[in-house]
């Protein structure tokens, strides 16, 4: 079996091939760039590939996204229909996502960057705010990550809703779905968290309308993918106080360009796309996993659904 | 019944009394300032007293700190001897506290001051850092609020270790006991929680060589009281790199005098007493529902210890 492996870090490239080959025993994995006969290559495992790279293969069995999303993939234009996408997921994933997401309701919840303000001006201002369970947090999506966050928002005692697309039942968590169940799920909502994947139906979702619905003086968090946020209706609802505070991890364009306006807002915090960075070692393990039980049994649980784009 | 009130804060003492007059209907709520005939006393109820406050009272039956601290009614060195002192806890107390721990952990476990840092410099520095179950973080003291704490952070995914007094049996943390538990305590351990009462033991705990057990870098969250803390040592820690980052809620002088180093040191972050500010009508609430208890039984489960110190 031949591995085709692409990243968009060159420099990084070689140290991935070296060791899914080492996880691989009687596998070949090359860079996708250094593939001299397309022919061979059954599967690429990619993070953000280029328009044609993935067609380039007349035999690929399937594609494996590094990383929960295959927006990515998606996105290019010339990728063959009906080709398998393996997602990679797991625990590290998911743990690492709910320390993100806990950790930035928290901060919003008891308003530390006012506490930090406070501070460089050396002022012993008390910030009093509602215990936990009298805010309410909402989080959209309500997959592998969305469930564990809005899971790990409940135990720590927040009030905490869920919305996905079908009906869900989580212990502790009121759910919602579909577009039919959105404007309760949003009405009160003091914080919102954002995990939704990037598909069509969502693109644009945390737009103008959205803060509207949301508690005067929300707070947002966005941590699944930048064009899911129209980022000129953010720095309305700023400006507006319909929104108080952001915290976003994503972005349009990544890195986040220097001249772009969020970057120094004040009331914006920016993580560079960290809130769920696979350990690579971790992922490589996953991934050598999923492509071995594909080869023998020609599925593997952590399959996505292309035509639902997620 | 008479209960006399007394704040350091004269602008709530009315609010305060107005409030507990009205919970406790039939008894006599007065300010501590305006009794005039101190043996018609029976029960005070203060934050902070000054020296002798308590002790001209001749038929005083308790005393109720408000909060869940003891130290600062100890701390009056004309404290009438063996009378009993109720403190001021439960879930609303527990809860703000649950919040400020697992918010400043995961500050320092995810390095935000950094991270802030990297925004300020419109920097796309991802820094990458252990997931949870591979980062050691202790909590001293587990009391009602240590062990919500340590059993927070354990849920959250923390490698989770408590010390205390008495040997203790937490579920998801790994428990020491007592100086002899001590070293193999802190030896490791990555981020420190201090949640101990001060007592004649534990004033000036955190110091030097205790910071010289901890794992290289270690961070320190202090949200007991100010004077657990030797603020030189945690200067010369930060300044050797012992210890990296402090998060310090409580001073030995508070507000923090404005000269203080600690405001404006660039790797400590500076919270006004606010780790767990009991809401005050919740506070009100339970401190009237241990008076009642006290006077019809002569006794009342938030009893605290003066022997021993909490
Ligand atoms: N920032 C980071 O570091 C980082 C890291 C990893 C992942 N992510 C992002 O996080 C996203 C979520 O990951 P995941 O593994 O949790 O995804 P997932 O398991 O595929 O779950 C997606 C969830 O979103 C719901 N959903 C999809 N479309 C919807 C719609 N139109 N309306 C309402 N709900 C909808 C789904 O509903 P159903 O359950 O009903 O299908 C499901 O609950 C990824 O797609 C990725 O973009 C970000
Ligand atoms: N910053 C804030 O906003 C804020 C708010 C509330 C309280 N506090 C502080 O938090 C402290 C703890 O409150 P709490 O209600 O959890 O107290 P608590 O219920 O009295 O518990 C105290 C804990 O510390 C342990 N301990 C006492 N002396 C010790 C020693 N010498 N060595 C080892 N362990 C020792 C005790 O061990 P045993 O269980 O074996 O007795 C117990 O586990 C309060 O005293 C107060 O100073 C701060």
């Amino acid at each position: 079996m031949t591995v085709a492996l692409y990243l968009p870090l060159e420099d990084k490239t070689q140290w991935w091939v070296d060791m899914l080959a080492e996880m691989l025993p009687g596998w070949t994995v090359k860079a996708l760039d250094a593939v001299t006969d397309p022919a061979e290559v059954e599967y690429a495992v990619v993070w953000r590939p280029r328009t044609g790279d993935i067609a380039k293969f007349p035999n690929l069995k399937a594609v494996v996204s590094i990383g929960a999303g295959i927006d990515h993939v998606l996105a290019d234009s010339e990728l063959p229909e009906g080709v398998p996408i393996i997602r990679t997921v797991g625990d590290d994933l998911t743990q690492r996502m709910r320390e993100y997401v806990a950790l930035h309701v928290l901060r919003h919840h008891r308003d530390m960057p006012r506490q930090l303000q406070a501070q460089a001006e050396k002022d012993w201002h008390a910030i009093v705010v509602p215990v936990a369970p009298n805010r309410t947090v909402g989080v959209m999506g309500l997959g592998n990550l969305g469930a564990a966050a809005a899971q790990t928002l409940s135990a720590l005692g927040f009030n905490t809703r869920g919305w996905s697309k079908s009906p869900k039942d989580i212990a502790g968590v009121e759910t919602f779905a579909g577009p039919e169940g959105m404007d309760a799920f949003l009405d009160g909502c003091e914080i919102l968290v954002n995990l939704l994947p990037l598909t069509e139906q969502t693109t644009g979702i945390l737009n103008a309308e959205l803060f509207g619905k949301l508690a005067e003086g929300a707070c947002l968090i966005n941590c699944a993918r930048g064009p899911h946020l129209v980022d000129a209706d953010l720095l309305e609802a700023l400006e507006s106080g319909q929104i108080k505070q952001a915290t976003l991890d994503v972005f349009h364009i990544e890195p986040l360009p220097a001249e772009h306006q969020f970057w120094d807002h004040p009331a914006i915090t920016v993580t560079p796309h960290v809130a769920s960075q696979i350990d690579a070692v971790t992922g490589g393990r996953i991934i050598a996993a999923n492509l071995k039980t594909f080869e023998e049994t020609g599925t593997c649980a952590d399959l996505a659904d292309a035509k639902r784009g997620y």
